[in-house]
This record gives C-alpha cells, sequence and structure tokens, in this order.
C-alpha cells in the first residue's frame, strides 16, 4: 500500500518560490474561468494526480500536494470518490490515446492490465498452494519418521520411488524409517512407541514455537483465518500492511509450520489470506490499482476467489465464495476476472499435483448409489447437528477470544500455542484418527468402501461367495475394525470440538474449515455406518423394505460424511450457495446437491435462530472494526435526526464559512477536534451547505501553501469561493483553497429514515453523510455512526465500533 | 399486477362526512403531534397501509387513498420507496407477532412465503418445460407422420412401445408411419417424397399461423423472447399484463405451435418469460410480494433462474443467468433463494423425464480424450468466428427489426410469419440437418463418434483389425458419409445464419439460444472434422507430432462443436461467466473449462471490438425502454447541473410552495403539465427545499378530499407544513396534504459530476433526483433525463428514450 507518511521529506524538497509567482497566478485564473465558462468541467473536481497533464498552464496552488487522495490507516474509504478518480484515469488515458501510436499503446496495456494482474494472482497462488502442500506432506511425515537416503521426500513420495514396495503395502517400504527404527533399531514394543510419542510431540512443539516466534517477530498480521479482515478491508477500510509482502512470506511459511505440528486447524482460510496477499502484491505493480483504493480492492476480490479455488480445487465455489461471503462491491467485469483467476491458480496448482492424482479437487469422491426420499431425515438432523456445533464454536470461541483480549492470557501468545500444541499432540497421538492429517481423515472419511479399500472403516464381513463388480459392493455387516473405527472416532469428535474451541484466534495462522468439515465429517460417518448397519440388519422395516433389498447397496457412509461436513462448515460460517457448489464440485454430479442443499439449509436456520452472525462477522465484531454487512437488515423506525451529530445538548457542528475564517481559525479548527472533515457553509448564520472539506487535505494544503506561496500568514483569510471575498486594504493575501473543497457532497434530510441511510451508506460506500433541513446544515452521519446507532439499536455496546 | 385505473368505483363508496368531524381532527392533530415530539417516527413517512394499524386515533385524512403506492403503466418504480415499504411492513408484522400466537404464526408463514413462492415456481416451471418438451417432440414429428393406434406418441415413443423393432433400427417401425405410406401407401419413390414435402410445408404453415393468430388475439405481449423487457422490468419498470395470466397460458401453447412449425428459433428464451410468469402469478398470491414492486421483482430474478435451469438442465448456470445477464437487484437472499427454485425446477423437469434418458440436461455429452494446447489456435479461431457471427447477427437483425416498426411491413405480422415459414420449410426439407430439430442436430453435433454410432457424421472408415474398447476409438480416415455431411452442414450453416435474422422479432415467441447454438456447432463441427483429417493425414507436421500418434484418439470433433456453439452464443448475448457453467454443467467435468474459456472470450472481445451491446440491450434500445445497464461506464466529464431541468432559457421548475398555493393552483399546475412529481419548496423566492410531492398522490388527494372533506374549495389553500398557515378570517378551510409529502428527497448539489449521479440512479433505483446549490433548488433530474444524456454522450438520438 502507499506509503502514509512520508510527507515531509518530500515537502522539503520544495523550492521557494519568489513573489512574482503571484501575478502570474492571477493571470492563470482568469484563463481558468475563461475554460470552465466554455463548458469545461470543473478543475476543483478534477482529481489530485489529473492535473500535471493539463500542461504549461499549470500553477503551483494547482500541483499535487503529495499523499492528496491517500488514506490514513485505519481509516475507511470513500468508494465514490475513488471510483470518481478512476473514471478522471480513464478519461485522461483514453483522450491521450488518441495523440501518438506509443499512448494507445499504452492506454491499451492499460485496458489488459486486469487480465495481466489476474494471470499473475492465479499463477502465484496456485504456485504457493502446491509449495504449501507439498511442504506440509513433508513436515507432517516428518514427525514420525524420515526417508533414508533421499529426507526431502514424504511417506508416500518415499516409498512411490522405492522399487521394492508392492501395490498392496503401499506404506510399508523399507526405505522410510520411523524414528524409533533409526534411532533404536526398534520398530514394534512399547519403547519403540514411547520414543515415537516423544518425538512426534518434540517436533509439533518446534513447528509450533518456530511458527508463533516468526509471527510475533515479522508479521503479527499473519495471524489467525485472516477472512474477517478482508472482509473489513474489502469493505473498505485501511489497514496498511495486512497484505503485505511480509505478511505473505510469513503467512506462507508459518501456514507450512502450524498444519504440519498437527494442530486442529486447517490451511484453506489463510490461503484466502495468502491469495489476496498476493494480490495485494502484483495490484501495486500497476498504477491504476496501486493508486485507487477502489480498484485495489476489485483485484483482490478476484483474488480471494482464486484463494478458495486452490484450497479445495473449486473454481466456481471459489467464485461464489468471494460474491457470497468475502466481498463488498462486486461488478460484473470483476466476476468475469475472478473466474478466470480461479481458474488459473486452480490449473497451476493441477499441474504442480501435490496430491498426486492429477485431480484438481482436495477430496475427490465418486459414489456408486443414489439417495433415497427416508435419507433425507438423517441428512436434515445432520443439519441440525452442523448449526448447533456452528452456534456453540462461535459463542465459546467468541467467550475464549474476549477473554483472551481482556486478561492476562493475551500476554503470553507464545506459552498459549505451545501449551495448546502439546495437549492437541498428547491426546492426538494415541488414536489413529487424530494422528494424522485431518485432511487425509476426511478424504478418508468421504470414501465409499470398494472391493479393495484396506482402511478400518471398510473393514465388512464379505460374503464369500461375492461374485458382483467392484463398484457394486452390497450393505454387508460391520465387522470388528468399524467398531473400533466408531469408538475411536467418538473420542477423536469430543477432542475436535472442544480443542478447535481453543486453537482458532490464537496468535498462529489458522483456518476454520478443515476442522469443522473433520467434525461433520466425523459425525456424519457414524451417522451413516449407522444407518447403514440399521438398514442392513432389519431389511423389513416399513422405512427401509422400499429401497433397500437384502443384498442392495444402499446406504452410502461417506455420503453421510460429506453431508456433515457441509452442514458443520455452514452452521459456523453460514455460507450456503458457495458451500453447495464447493461440495458439487468436489462430487462432480447434481446428484447429491438435494441431501447437500437439505442440510446446508437446515444448518444455516439452526444457528440462524440462535444468533444471526456467522464466526467471521463475531470476529469483525470482536475486533470493532467499521463492517457495515451487506446482510444486516436495518428494520428500526429511527430517523437520520436521531443519529446525526451534534446530538441535543451538544456543542454546535464544526464548520468552516466560506470567505470568513482566517488560517489561524482554520488551525485552531483543526487542533481542537479530531474530526475526518468539515463540512463548509455560507455563513454560520445562514448555515447553508456549499462543500466539504477533508482534514487531512486541509492540513496539507495549508502546510503547503505557508512554506511555498509567499504572503501567506496566521491572518490570511481562507475562502472555498471562486472568486477572493472583498477585503479592507492592507489585509494580507488570502488563501484560496476551493482545489481541496468537495463541491459534492452527500446529504439527505434530517427526516430521511434510518434505512434509507443505511442502504445509501452500504451501497455507495461513503464515509459521511450531511444532514440538511429545507437547505440547511443541521449535522453529520458518519459510517461510526451508523455502525453505533445500528449495535444500539440490536442492544449491543455501540462502543465496540472503534474505527472510522 | 395491482389493478391502476379502478379508483372512482372505490371512491363512491366512501360515506358524507359531517362537519363536526373536523373538530375531532383538531383534537387528533395534537395527539399526533404529542406521540411525535417522543420521539416516534414522523407519521408522514409511513407507508400508505401502515395507517390502518395505529387504532381508533384514525381520522380520514390518515386513511390511505385507494391506489396509493401502486405506479402507472410504462412509469419506473422506485426502489428506495419499495425498499422502506417493505421494511415498514415488516416491522409491523414483527410488533404484532408478540401480541398473539395467531400472529405469531402468521408472521411466520410471511416468513417462509418466500420460500413456498420459489417451491411452486420451480415446480410449475418445471412442469410446463416438461410438458413443453412433450408437446414438441410429438407435433415435430406430427409433420413427418403418425403412430398409428396411438397418435399420442412421438416418432421415438411409437417405437420404444412398439415391440417389433430392434435396437439397431430405433426409427424404423411398423406402426409409426409416414403420412405418404398412410395416405397413398407408399414409403419411397418421388410422388411420395413430394407428398411429404408437401405435407411438412402445410403443418409448419398450420402451426405458424395458429401461432402467430393466438398471439395477436389473446397476448399480443407473447411473442418474442421476452428477456429484454424482463431486463427492463427487473431494472424497475411497470409493463402491465407482460407477465400476465393470460401471456403465460398463450405463450406456453404458441411456443409449441413455432418450435414445432420448424422455424429457425428456440424455445430457451421463452422458456424464461414463461418461468417468470409463473413467477409474477405466484406472487401475486402472497400480499407480501404482490404489494410491493421491489419484492416482487426479485422473485422474478429468482424465476427467471429456473427458466434457464429448465431449458438448458443447468441450475447453477441458470443462476448466474439470472445474476449476470438479467437481474438488476439481486441481494444474497435472492442468490440463495433462486438456487432453490432452480434446482426444483431442473429436478420437476427430470422425474418428467422428457428426454426419455433420466438425464438432467439438455444436451448430454460425455468425451474420453483430452484437449491439448495446440487445439486452443481453432478454438480461439471459432471464438472469432462466434464474435463475428454475432456483430453480423445484432447489427442485421436490429436493421430489420427498425425496417419493421417504420415502414409498412409491420402492418402485416400474420402474412410475415406466414412467409417466412413457407420459406424456412421450402428450404429445411431436403437437407436433412435442418430438417429434424435445431435441439436434436445441436445433440448429433455435440455428440463423440462411439462405435455403435449410426448418423451419417460418424461415417468414419474403420480398421478391419481394430480391437480397442468402444471407448478409445482412434482417428480414423473420413467416409464418404462424413464428406455428405460436411457440405449439407454448409448449407444448413448458411440457411441458418439467414433465416435466423429474419426469424428473430417476428410477432411469435422466439429465442435465440438454439438458433445461435445451432450456428456455432455446424461451424465447429465442420472445423473440428477438418482439424481432424488433418491430424489423421498428417501425423508427422510439427504440430500434430506432438499429440497425436497414429492409431490415437486425439481430436474430438464434437468437443469443437461445443466450443463453436459456446463462441456464437456468447456473441449473440455476451454472456461470460453464466455460459461457460452452462456448458461446464452440459459436460459435467472441469476439463474442457479452458477451451469454452478461451472461446467466449474472444467472441465476447471480438464482437465488443464492433459494438458494446448484445442482442437484448439492443432491442431495448431499440424499444425506447428506460434500461441504465449496470455494465455501461459512464465517463465523460459532465455535471449535473449539464443535464438538469430547467435547461438554460427554459421556463423555470414547477414547484409546489409549502403554504401558499391554493387547490385551484395546484390543480391548475397538474393540468399544465405532465410531470410526474413536482419539488415543494418554502416560496418562491427562498427556494429552499422542504420535500417532494408525486403527481399521482396528489391528484388521488384533492379529488378524495373535495369528494370526501367539508370546506375543502378551490380557494382553499394547500400546506404541507405540519401547523396550517395563517389565514385571514373567512378564508376557506385550508387542505393538508403534509402525509402526500416525500421528506426527504434525493439531492445532489449542481457540481456533482455525471458520473456520480449515474451511479447514484443505478445503485438506488431512483426515479428522479433534485438538484441544489447551497440549499437552493435549481432543478431536476429524472431517470430519462439521464438516459437522454447518455444516450447523446454516446453520439445516439436521445428521443429514442421513450418512457420514464
Amino acid at each position: 500500500m502507499p506509503a502514509g507518511s512520508k510527507t515531509d521529506p518530500l515537502l522539503a524538497k520544495a523550492k521557494p518560490i519568489s513573489a512574482s509567482v503571484i501575478t502570474y497566478l492571477r493571470r492563470k485564473k482568469t484563463l481558468r474561468e475563461r475554460a470552465f465558462a466554455a463548458g469545461e468541467r470543473n478543475p476543483n473536481m478534477v482529481n489530485a494526480g489529473d492535473m500535471n497533464g493539463s500542461g504549461n498552464l499549470m500553477d503551483f496552488l494547482d500541483e499535487p500536494f503529495p499523499d492528496v487522495g491517500t488514506y490514513e490507516d485505519f481509516h475507511t474509504i470513500d468508494w465514490l470518490r475513488e471510483k470518481s478518480r478512476d473514471t478522471d484515469r480513464h478519461r485522461k488515458i483514453t483522450s491521450k490515446s488518441k495523440e501518438s501510436i506509443w499512448e494507445f499503446i499504452k492506454s491499451l496495456l492499460d485496458a489488459w492490465s486486469g487480465w495481466v494482474v489476474m494471470l499473475l494472482i492465479g499463477l502465484l497462488a496456485g504456485t504457493l498452494a502446491g509449495v504449501i502442500d507439498l511442504a506440509v506432506d513433508w513436515m507432517t511425515d516428518l514427525k514420525e519418521g524420515v526417508c533414508l537416503f533421499a529426507f526431502w521426500y514424504s511417506h508416500e513420495q518415499c516409498c512411490w520411488t522405492s522399487n521394492e514396495t508392492t501395490f498392496d503395502d503401499r506404506d510399508k517400504c523399507p526405505r522410510w524409517q520411523k524414528w524409533s527404527e533409526l534411532l533404536v533399531s526398534q520398530s514394534e514394543g512399547a519403547s519403540a512407541y514411547i520414543l515415537n510419542y516423544f518425538l512426534y510431540i518434540m517436533w509439533a512443539l518446534c513447528f509450533a514455537f518456530l511458527a508463533v516466534s516468526l509471527v510475533r517477530v515479522f508479521a503479527p498480521y499473519a495471524c489467525g483465518s485472516g477472512i474477517p479482515e478482508i472482509k473489513t478491508i474489502l469493505s473498505g477500510f485501511i489497514i496498511r500492511g495486512y497484505l503485505g509482502k511480509w505478511t505473505l512470506l510469513i503467512k506462507t511459511v508459518t501456514l507450512v509450520l502450524v498444519v504440519s505440528s498437527g494442530l486442529s486447524l486447517g490451511k484453506e482460510g489463510p490461503l484466502v489470506h495468502v491469495a489476496c496477499c498476493c494480490g495485494n502484491f502484483f495490484s501495486s505493480l500497476f498504477s491504476k490499482y496501486s493508486k485507487n483504493e477502489g480498484k485495489r480492492r476489485e483485484v483482490l476480490s478476484a483474488a480471494a476467489a482464486a484463494g478458495v479455488s486452490v484450497a479445495f480445487g473449486a473454481p466456481i465455489g471459489g467464485v461464489l465464495f468471494s460474491l457470497e461471503e468475502v466481498s463488498y462491491y462486486f461488478p460484473l467485469k470483476t466476476l468475469w476476472r475472478s473466474f478466470f483467476a480461479a481458474l488459473v491458480a486452480a490449473f497451476t496448482l493441477r499441474s504442480i499435483n501435490p496430491f498426486g492424482n492429477s485431480r484438481l479437487v482436495l477430496f475427490y469422491v465418486e459414489y456408486h448409489t443414489p439417495w433415497y426420499m427416508a435419507e433425507l431425515f438423517p441428512f436434515i438432523l445432520l443439519g441440525v447437528f452442523g448449526g448447533l456445533w456452528g452456534t456453540l464454536f462461535i459463542r465459546c470461541n467468541i467467550a475464549w477470544c474476549r477473554r483472551r483480549k481482556t486478561t492476562r492470557l493475551g500476554k503470553y501468545p507464545v506459552l498459549e500455542v505451545i501449551v495448546i500444541t502439546a495437549i492437541t499432540a498428547v491426546i492426538a497421538y494415541p488414536n489413529p484418527y487424530t494422528r494424522r492429517s485431518t485432511s487425509e481423515l476426511i478424504s478418508e472419511l468421504f470414501n465409499d468402501c470398494g472391493a479393495l479399500e484396506s482402511s478400518q472403516l471398510c473393514d465388512y464381513i464379505n460374503d464369500p461367495n461375492m461374485t458382483r463388480p467392484v463398484d457394486d459392493i452390497p450393505d454387508r455387516p460391520a465387522g470388528p475394525g468399524v467398531y473400533t473405527a466408531m469408538w475411536q472416532l467418538a473420542l477423536a469428535l469430543v477432542f475436535k470440538i472442544v480443542i478447535t474451541i481453543f486453537t482458532f484466534g490464537m496468535k498462529i495462522p489458522s483456518g476454520l474449515f478443515i476442522p469443522s468439515m473433520a467434525v461433520g465429517a466425523m459425525a456424519g460417518r457414524m451417522v451413516g455406518i449407522g444407518v447403514e448397519q440399521l438398514a442392513y440388519h432389519h431389511h423389513d422395516w416399513i422405512i427401509f423394505r422400499n429401497w433397500c433389498r437384502p443384498g442392495a447397496d444402499c446406504v452410502t457412509p461417506g455420503l453421510y460424511a460429506m453431508v456433515g461436513a457441509a452442514a458443520c462448515l455452514g452452521g459456523v460460517t453460514r455460507m450456503t450457495v458457495s458451500l453447495v457448489v464447493i461440495m458439487f464440485e468436489l462430487t462432480g454430479g447434481l446428484e447429491y446437491i438435494v441431501p447437500l442443499m437439505a442440510a446446508a439449509v437446515t444448518s444455516k436456520w439452526v444457528a440462524d435462530a440462535f444468533g444471526k452472525e456467522g464466526i467471521y462477522e463475531a470476529h469483525i465484531h470482536l475486533n470493532g472494526y467499521p463492517f457495515l454487512d451487506v446482510k444486516d437488515e436495518f428494520t428500526h423506525r429511527t430517523l437520520a435526526t436521531d443519529v446525526m451529530r451534534p446530538r441535543r445538548g451538544e456543542a454546535p457542528l464544526s464548520v468552516l464559512t466560506q470567505d470568513s475564517m482566517t488560517v489561524e481559525d482554520v488551525e485552531t479548527l483543526i487542533k481542537e477536534t479530531d474530526y475526518n472533515g468539515f463540512p463548509v457553509v455560507v455563513s454560520k448564520d445562514s448555515e447553508r451547505l456549499i462543500g466539504f472539506a477533508q482534514r487531512r487535505e486541509l492540513i496539507l494544503a495549508i502546510k503547503n501553501a505557508r512554506q511555498r506561496q509567499d504572503g501567506v500568514v496566521s491572518n490570511s483569510i481562507v475562502y472555498f469561493t471562486e472568486d477572493p471575498p472583498e477585503l479592507p486594504p492592507n489585509s494580507p493575501h488570502p488563501l484560496k483553497l476551493r482545489r481541496i473543497l468537495n463541491l459534492s457532497p452527500f446529504t439527505v434530510t434530517d427526516h430521511t429514515p434510518m434505512e434509507t441511510v443505511v442502504d445509501i451508506f452500504r451501497k455507495l460506500g461513503l464515509r459521511q453523510c450531511l444532514v440538511t433541513r429545507s437547505g440547511r446544515l443541521l449535522g453529520i452521519i458518519t459510517k461510526k455512526d451508523v455502525l453505533r446507532h445500528m449495535a444500539q439499536m440490536a442492544n449491543q455496546d455501540p462502543e465496540s465500533i472503534m474505527f472510522n
């Protein structure tokens, strides 16, 4: 992002200006007025950068002050102004392009730069996702053992390259050595187990410590999933450095470390952050995007789509996720470009082929049997479970995060991570379903049990006479492996539920998608196996009789796992369409959309009944970001007059007058208040509004004028009109500031219902809005006021909204 | 839609009011003012229907006038007002729901009504689509012959039910008789051919004549594809009857007739219209939607998605089509509901199973070979072809439609349809690729040539030694059938291109999707076969050497047909994401997204280079509808002051004053002007704006007051203030009209750049906007003014914008 605090060195370079300039300025003014009268656009509205092109007629006052048009950190951008500036830029390029072939080529390049940025984002995001996947694979396996002679191979790769292994026993090959085998030459037995257990915990602690230290030292913004902040940034907030290069680097590295450490977190949310960092990096290479915060956010929306696209291998789902969940301002052009970026990213990832199966998607599944209407009942039950889990998770997690913020707990982030990692590792190792990486677990839970499946979950008792093809295995009675798996899964489920609440929100990169899906998949698989066994043992029950003949394959437990995963993810994030589409892309068939939709809708309704906020909105509120949600409906009967400042009994609004205040008056006003801007009125008596001046630009303009313009002293009159006011003789030279005056401030009347005001703020992306009655200025409503009013109406603490 | 012209009978029912009421009114006013002072919302802002709930304190003036809140035909709605009215309604229901259990249940029903409407739309749209498909099948075959003993069977169904047919010879069965066989007992020979030819033409003429007559007599709005009008309606325009029950019925029936008649048109666009009619019908059953034009449009957006969903069997594509192409205001809630409606519709259609293959999609295809990078070149060529075809089609079709509108041609719609049908039938019959229905043609062109394919297009010379599995047939040299097919396809292509230009826009239902796709598919298949033969005969060429070994299956001509179809459809409609997603749903694999995207992007770029408008926008402009396209960018340097009325030299703005005009003055003003509303100012001198009064409501209020309120005569003063003005004694009783005053009219300053004004009109859906300077009213900008200004800036005729 553009540096916001380097004003002085630039201003210091300004050359001293001789007094004769003033005569020139006068002459120049007449020329400009003539141009204006001839129908040209008022130059005051033109953005700062635009005047450079106007040739020799430039005067020093018209020269852009440095930093004009940028925003301060933790402030909200003005979307209308950004859009207007972009249109100006576009217009300038279009008119210039007719001048020469070189300019024409430049204009073409400018028009294409959007696509180039998308291509670059897709390539980098896909590459990073691939590298992260490979590194996570390797490091997760490193906790258990190492590949002899080629330590850089993961377990799977090690045994692939080894020739001595057979297909049946893929996981065991002589080159892959567990630590116990390597260190004490023992592969079985209690002491080997304890040694492996100990080293597993040590590696996990080591990874986690490294990660949290890196985050703390180099990039504090790299922690968390990043999605709440990205939502806020896309809605028009400035958080400098949040999408910076350091954050990109550190988040990528630490993401690998924390996922490998076995903590209960996923890489999918952080991948969105990583992709947005890529987007921010590439948009800073093109002035079209780097100089315009509005345009930059279009790129970031597309980058978020690319992030989800590589996280799940679901490009369409990624675009819809960006549209539904993350983005704020999403014009159709962005839709198309997001789609492009998401596709490029997905194909880049596929060509890196980290999953080794040349599939695009993270959890590829193929089911062979349809579902039956009666199954909708357990699917809806899973939806209810998902909704309850979502509510429980959000409440507990927010309570814990609030405690972390307000008590001494927050002062020891490293210790917290170490403790949670230790607890996770100690409890996770003995249970095979928590020891392995969570995505492997989900993959196994989603899987349909084929004939060749060696997993414990597929330990069914086979009919020895079976001669059916591999694809169509009938329901069978569960074997002992399945029963063992059931209680292990139940323990793993409880453990996951508890530990995830404490993990999400620590000072390390942590995503929620995978843990949520794991919780749902475990619950779903257990329900699925239950229904399957019920159907097998009770063919004759009336509900089974119609669809489950003996020897038929009627229940697919893997489908239940998938439905459960969708329900839980939906309960936590409250995604709907994008969730179903992501799941649809995973299975690649429309067949299972109805179960998925039933579960997703139920889960959303159940969760919404306990509270409308998804986890990301809850974290936004917790952090007090000024986020005006598009989904919230404002239905209260208040009017603009109830919300505007000043309230009854407060001091009157701080205003500037158009031609009667001195430089000193203005400076005093600026010093005494901390408002972001001041309305300019005709006079304090009439209070008729003529415009709005930004605080930042006022400060810069006065500073600039004092340094570079002769005759401007504290007593100089500041005027915002076209012509200088009539002054008594010998009064100091007045200072014209019409340039920084916004002549089209947004106004509403005091009788405007707040629902309309909220709508206007949302749709037009305003920072503030002036309130008038019969043309007289009454007050001002800022975005912060709107948010505080909304919080108050929802019986929340209005002071929780912290930024403007 | 609510009836707009039944004012008088209702007004006539009003009871005579005694003079004593006035005393009551005075007392009542004080009570209301107290309530307002206590912080309640200004009752003037409450919508008309809301006051009924306020209990006994109702006075006759506060009673809603009939028709308040409705709009006139061919006028634009005010989105902000509609939204505000819905919030009021919602608020009322929420507060009432706490009163009793019955009210609580009613509020639940109200909350669920959106989903119920979606369900009903999905069911009806799916059913209608299924019925249309079946009827078209039957009637298309009726042109060639009839099923003996069961005339209601189509050719395929007839031979299915017949037991005597074998698999190889599906199309021939004794029960299916061509007309010549039935009438003169001859199935071959010249005279039989001529008889069949003649009857084919007769049936076609008969169907077309019936269709055009039905449309002319019963539902003139049933003609065309309907998408331009639906776009306009969704953007907030009122066209009464366009989505009415008669239109639904007639469009469904005539759609079957015209498609069966063999004209070069499709049923996909009209299906969107049919689905929207269903949406309108069901929304009229629920007061939530029937009384609010804004909410109704949310339902219509979802209905459009359901329409595309059943047209192609692509629910996600349908939702994206609605989002990208049709809808204007698309909140996230609508996204989710559209998805639901689209799914229900798709599944209803599938359970009717009109295609007899239990597939959801219209053209199900499955390809067995991947594509190669080198193939991108022909794909991009197809994209260029699609773009050129799009441009050619739009230009020629618009020119022809304009000629139809402006010359005598437009006076003979029936004759035109008859002539075009005759020409189509005469030329189409001899060529097998134009004789069959267009969707069958596309289906065949998309198809990969399997081993069992009997089509002429698959007449390759087989290697007798071939022992490969059926799925993996290598490239083979083309046989004579393929060469015949090639020139027949070329002739069919030229014919389709020409005839479609003249067909689209006639006074019958006619869609564009299928003819466009057919053009692209024919061109694509020919290119595909060309590339395939080139690759077969020139393995050794450098471009083929890498990916096409002899005996390999490297080129799939069906894929080229699909890419060509996407390119041509994209060129005509300028869809992008939705197009690719629809195609993706047809193939069901991400594999072919890159070719499709390359073609769609190229086609859009090529077509955009010749003109930005798609066919639907072009028809909107041709008809002069007030459609403010979200996609158009306004980049000119004009200000609000350049666009507002009155212009320099024009008569001053017609305004009302707040308390100095008589009833007669107001009536004169209304009579002498035809503006939709009047700004209300403090006085003609100060011109400080206090509000805006709608023409329609002024007329109703004055009429109402004259009839029902004693003492209101022509000399009565009309006042808009809270308190009556001080009047000389013996002056007639004044008329208070504050109720109909909009106290929060939208204002911008005269210096506001037009790009901002356009943005505000678009995003907030305004009808008009007042222009002020320093609190003084200067003028007004209506949506029509904005559109005319945009047309002027684009060097088009501003007078082409006809409605407001």
